[in-house]
């Protein structure tokens, strides 16, 4: 055992402490009740930060919820890393599917179980105790500086601003973040390319008020009858989404990138099993890993309208919603996604009601180059602790941010990643196993060991 | 003014005092907390039956919500007449659309407002106040016999029970029934036929828990959008049902009998203007008022799943559920439509879903005969008191019961009813004209005069 996992060992209990009060605080960004706690898990933040070596720490208000900024500036001849992170976690329902209590993090068979236990708490506190080890060593070689942000679950709504306004303050050579998963638990991998996504809210309207559905049902148009034949004609049999110009944008993954995706190791059977369904579904001509990597999706994340309760109500609604969201992939831009489904929306709508499609978010895809020396440093430093290759991979799911990062401070981020498939995040019964956040944090600190050396 | 009228005007006050306290009584029958409030909207129309002059009036247990029977027996040479209402309301939802408290009926530009005041404590309450004057003034001449029951608004659950265990006790020449509407408020008409109906809950199962659509969206089929592809293909653009066989049943109503239907007054204009709605939409190749009434139709009731919260969560669901259903047509079986709804359902599912149909409740169609004595009765009260002729007329709604009347006990129901299309009825703001109660009340008093002397 060496040094670093002595540390990490000797120090086990207490990490688990720091990180369970940071769990226990419901910071739900998505929910205006929960404001306050957006602060009090921001006041948590700094405190951890300054108690980890930073030279200061600051809580930023945006329009929105706060952002924590700390830094330690050691030497200008040193790389500069920005770690970003966030403090909000998603909503716990249905909470009746919880074993346990979602703010009250458990350990069971070395899982931790709460919400946020890995996205993006677990995950991001790793990188402030690989921070402390390396402060109180005296072996950082590297300015470092910290950004945990509170809106990255409802779209980063006021991050480009604040970016925009301390374009300066947060000048990097490259961005550290751990938002995302390795393909398995002894699989080292790094996220090279992220989906981007556009998030809708629709509304349509028949009856100005629900109606008798003997007395007027055959005569009007239903809602729910016709939300369903719209939301129904968004996608054909095979999987496409047919909103014209939806796919004008994509790159088409060359042949040969295709060929050495298939060669990562992926059990179908036992995929399925995993979600207990008995036949996977998704547009025709790729691979289940193709499906939630390289190619865009249209899935309806909720719908409501009519009757809800128990037993039975003949009605005729006078409205039905739903919430709409695709993912993209590289080159589609969402603002251009936003306009072209609105449009189609509204286009297919017949005259028998009205419609209303709301933007609610969006966010880039991205892609990160493999050949830099922070990219570099990250893939050694994995392979250190794990003790195998690391592979890139491209993944499903969006770190909107990321791109904004690009887009306004110019500066690339290292997607290190300790999640598992298994972690069951935005679900009930999220989880992040305790050798997964020891791990994370030696491979952090290994990552600076090799940074550090590289400038 | 004649007797029957200066009776009505002088107990006007008292008549909306007993019924008020009859409306303040929440008796939601699809509700388990509203149990104990079918109990005491059953004690009250007890106390009322015998306030109004029944020899006896008993509550009876059921399998659900308790009934209540009176009766008065005075001759056995006299016709006798058994009269059918329900105590029970739909629920309140959407409440933040009502402009009064649903419970607490008030009186607004001559409208009662409350859940109830039509369907069916106001149009039932009628009956019993007929009652009393042809009591106290010593001139009916029927036997009279009360049922209301419970269950109403959640299918009569068992109703059907309590006839076949009390078929002696229900024997009467003919059942009169008020919980239908008038054309308009100085029309005249009876409904002389009824639509059956048919409701299921259907639930979609995808992956075993809620997933993020990152991660898994385009590989994983989304049992929303599956469940809005099955809605979708279960009417053409035409407005057909595409059930297989749904349709073998009906009998198609005959050119005469359409060109009759024709000749009844009906504004599309303001049909569309009363609900806000630019343009109507049904079955291609018949009006307005014949796919009210002639057609069957199929409805979503009511629709859930995924995320329905507040903003925005990237969730692909584990579950999608709706509320469907179909009113039926004369000679359509609803036992017949449940199955065959049932196995297309099941058959058009996708491999990639686990679906369920749950069956909640149905009943028959009805048609009325014209040429009977209480039928003719019937249209001799509405024209002495609304001076204008009676019309006959085919409703879209259904009241199961009827048919089950017929059924079991080999009795005609007569449709007396006495709401508006404005009424409001399963919706925010029902409402009842004091107008109406008050000519109801004489209308029934004229039936018995006309009826009584028949025999």
């Amino acid at each position: 055992m060496n040094n670093i996992q002595n540390y990490i060992k000797e120090n086990k209990d207490r990490f688990l402490e720091e990180l369970f009060d940071l769990l226990r605080i419901p910071s739900i960004s998505s929910s205006a009740e929960h404001k306050d706690d957006m602060y009090k898990v921001a006041e948590l933040w700094k405190k951890y930060l300054l108690a980890a070596g930073v030279d200061k720490a600051e809580i930023y208000e945006t329009k929105g919820h706060p952002a924590v900024y700390g830094e330690k500036m050691l030497n200008p001849n040193y790389p500069t890393v920005l770690v970003y992170g966030h403090m909000d976690v998603m909503p716990t329902d249905p909470d009746e599917l919880w074993k346990t209590n979602p703010f009250e993090p458990t350990i069971i068979d070395g899982y931790i179980y709460a919400r946020g236990a890995d996205d993006d708490k677990g995950q991001s506190f790793m990188h402030a105790k690989a921070f402390e080890y390396l402060v109180k060593t005296g072996l950082l070689k590297c300015n470092v500086k910290f950004l945990l942000e509170g809106e990255e679950e409802i779209g980063s709504q006021n991050l480009p601003e604040f970016c925009e306004n301390h374009k300066e303050l947060l000048q990097a050579d490259v961005i550290l973040v751990s938002d995302t998963s390795m393909i398995d638990r002894d699989i080292p991998s790094i996220t090279t390319g992220l989906r981007g996504l556009s998030y809708w809210q629709v509304e349509v309207t028949g009856p100005d008020r629900d109606l008798h559905s003997g007395l007027f049902g055959g005569a009007v148009a239903n809602p729910i009858n016709v939300l369903a034949k719209m939301i129904a004609q968004m996608t054909d049999e095979k999987g496409h989404i047919t909103i014209p110009g939806f796919y004008d944008d994509v790159i088409e993954v060359s042949p040969t990138e295709r060929k050495m995706m298939a060669e990562a190791p992926f059990d179908e059977n036992s995929y399925k099993k995993a979600i207990d369904v008995e036949e996977l579904f998704g547009e025709e001509g790729y691979s289940t890993l193709e499906r939630t990597s390289i190619r865009p999706t249209f899935d309806v994340c909720g719908i409501w309208g009519g009757y809800t309760g128990e037993g039975a109500k003949t009605v005729l609604p006078s409205k039905a919603y739903a919430k709409i969201s695709t993912r993209l992939v590289p080159n589609q831009k969402h603002e251009k996604i936003a306009e072209l489904f609105k449009k189609h929306f509204e286009s297919i709508a017949p005259k028998s009601v009205k419609v209303k499609a709301t933007y609610l978010h969006g966010g880039q895809s991205y892609v990160c180059p493999i050949e830099t020396p922070a990219y570099k440093a990250a893939e050694k430093a994995y392979e250190k602790v794990y003790g195998k290759k690391t592979l890139p991979i491209r993944r499903g799911g969006s770190i909107p941010i990321i791109s904004t990062f690009e887009e306004i401070l110019g500066i690339k981020s290292i997607l290190m990643g300790f999640g598992l498939e298994s972690d069951a995040i935005h679900s009930p019964n999220e989880n992040y196993p305790v050798e997964q956040l020891l791990k994370g944090i030696e491979t952090i600190i290994n990552f600076y060991t090799f940074y550090g050396e590289k400038k």
